[in-house]
């Protein structure tokens, strides 16, 4: 470990801006139709927020790919709560946030997050960590899919550590996890924190390699199920599940905590809900039916590699 | 302030059961179509809950009307962060919170919430308190029904003290508040807590004519608005200000909080969600429309009493 290697801000700052860019492209090019509205907010200090928002496409109902550079005097408790020893420093942290609502109930919902953290104490050096991951979030559970998804997770592991993977994805099944339905909200992926081992540079490779993946497999996902033909029930049974989604992040996502408690603006944050939702009182999927097989099959951890007949 | 005096648990909670039933005939019949569903849940120690919930009436899209007496051996932290003196402490607490959902957008969503609290420290005489309120979130402003309301509200209150409306209206419009956008959830009503001033029989009563008025109240209001002509435009945003609803309920509540920490029935907490609601990025009213004048008349801290004409 070498957290004292000074970050190179301005090149995951270079990295995450092109990133976002092409998730966009690649996104109304399988959308066909509407395009991403661009938002730009500059604060102090290089402060910049450019929130992306697709709305009421063809294939995408919604999406939010949310490029920012914060900047603040003190830490937010959301940031700080596991980490004491920088309470009350400044900090600086760029990120990339992304959530894709695709109308079509057979196209998952997906989400990714990469984001290098930068916290700066009186005469001390620099702690800095890189965070992320990405899951993936079904209405209707395809194992091909989710096979793929995983292996795709895998692999940007594999170079950088044998168990890496294992571990990542523990962590992704373990924070995206609805306690009060001690339901998941979806089938995973990865989940890192506080990554700053073997140095920048080698943390830096990981993350950018973890991103590129992530965008050409939710894109091969979205592409293979956006043109499913589907009826009323399972536009229903989607808008209840959306229901969880938002119950995820306004209940535990520390992501929009933070957001909310940092001052952030509040439209760039949550446009990340979907754009509409239902719930129903006491609702059960009758056996036997598609909407019990993703509670049985796919709502559950599951070793996703080898699960490949 | 007589803490000491016993409170009669078994008197409050007969009140608060006959009080459901009155409220869910009362709904039943302003919608002419469907009824409530029960269900009854037995804990150990007396727990009790009696859920009531209407789904997809003619006139109401959702109501629940639930009653419960919960029953701990051990404070769950939201109901002892302001008391460091009971935590630890066993409890028996007998409510009933009710959230009506009309489908009408001129129709006013409604809150009211009523409980009796009984903290048991080893040894220790108990330690008792009432809680509770009433709040009014309409879609679309009326300010013949804000009066009305708030009219309503001081007549339960005056009986007590000269002060107290005013004293429980700050309250109400300070908690119902949504601080990431600075905007309150609705017009407000009553809101009070650690209720034991002047004595058990005394809080009790308040309680009881703040709950009978609080129905007749909405009823009135309710009926005056179920059959107003409306179209796409009200209901779009009815449905986006309800996601300020579920924002609400899920981001600040305590209510929500300390039902799913006390691992409670999760489908009857989240029963008073609004059975479909809507999020748009960055949508702003246009000047001069009805849902401008919801959020500069309506939507903000005001003295109701004397605004009439």
């Amino acid at each position: 470990m070498s957290r004292s290697e000074t970050p190179d801000v301005a090149a995951v700052q270079a990295f995450l801006l092109d990133f976002q860019g092409r998730a966009c492209r690649a996104l109304e090019e399988e959308d066909g139709a509407a395009c991403f509205r661009e938002d730009l907010f500059a604060g102090e200090g290089g402060a910049l927020a450019r929130p992306r928002v697709l709305a009421d496409g063809a294939v995408i109902e919604r999406a939010a790919v949310n490029f920012s550079h914060a900047a603040g005097r003190e830490l937010p408790g959301a940031a700080s709560a596991r980490r004491p020893e920088i309470t009350g420093a400044t900090y600086g942290a760029v990120s990339v946030s992304m959530i894709v609502h695709p109308r079509n109930p057979y196209a998952p919902t997906s989400h990714a997050n990469f984001r290098l953290f930068v916290a700066h104490r009186d005469g001390g050096e620099p702690v800095w960590w890189f965070g992320g991951g990405f899951d993936l979030t079904p209405y209707y559970g395809f194992e091909e899919d989710a096979v793929e998804w995983h292996e795709m997770a895998k692999a940007a592991c594999d170079p950088f550590g044998a168990g890496l993977y294992a571990e990542y994805k523990k962590a992704c099944d373990e924070y995206f996890y609805l306690e009060h339905r001690e339901e998941p909200r979806g089938i995973g992926g990865l989940f890192f924190d506080d990554l700053s081992d073997g140095g920048f540079a080698r943390c830096f490779r990981f993350v950018r390699g973890a991103a590129d993946r992530y965008l050409a497999a939710y894109r091969a996902i979205l592409a293979r199920r956006k043109l499913l033909p589907y009826g009323e029930r399972e536009r229903s049974f989607q808008l209840l599940r959306r229901g969880r989604y938002v119950e995820f992040n306004l209940l535990y996502d520390r992501g929009t905590r933070f957001g909310l408690q940092s001052g952030a603006r509040v439209e760039s944050i949550l446009a990340a809900l979907p754009p509409l939702v239902a719930w129903r009182y006491d609702w059960q999927p009758e056996p036997g039916t598609p909407e019990a097989e993703l509670y049985e099959k796919f709502l559950r951890p599951r070793d996703w590699i080898g699960a490949r007949s």
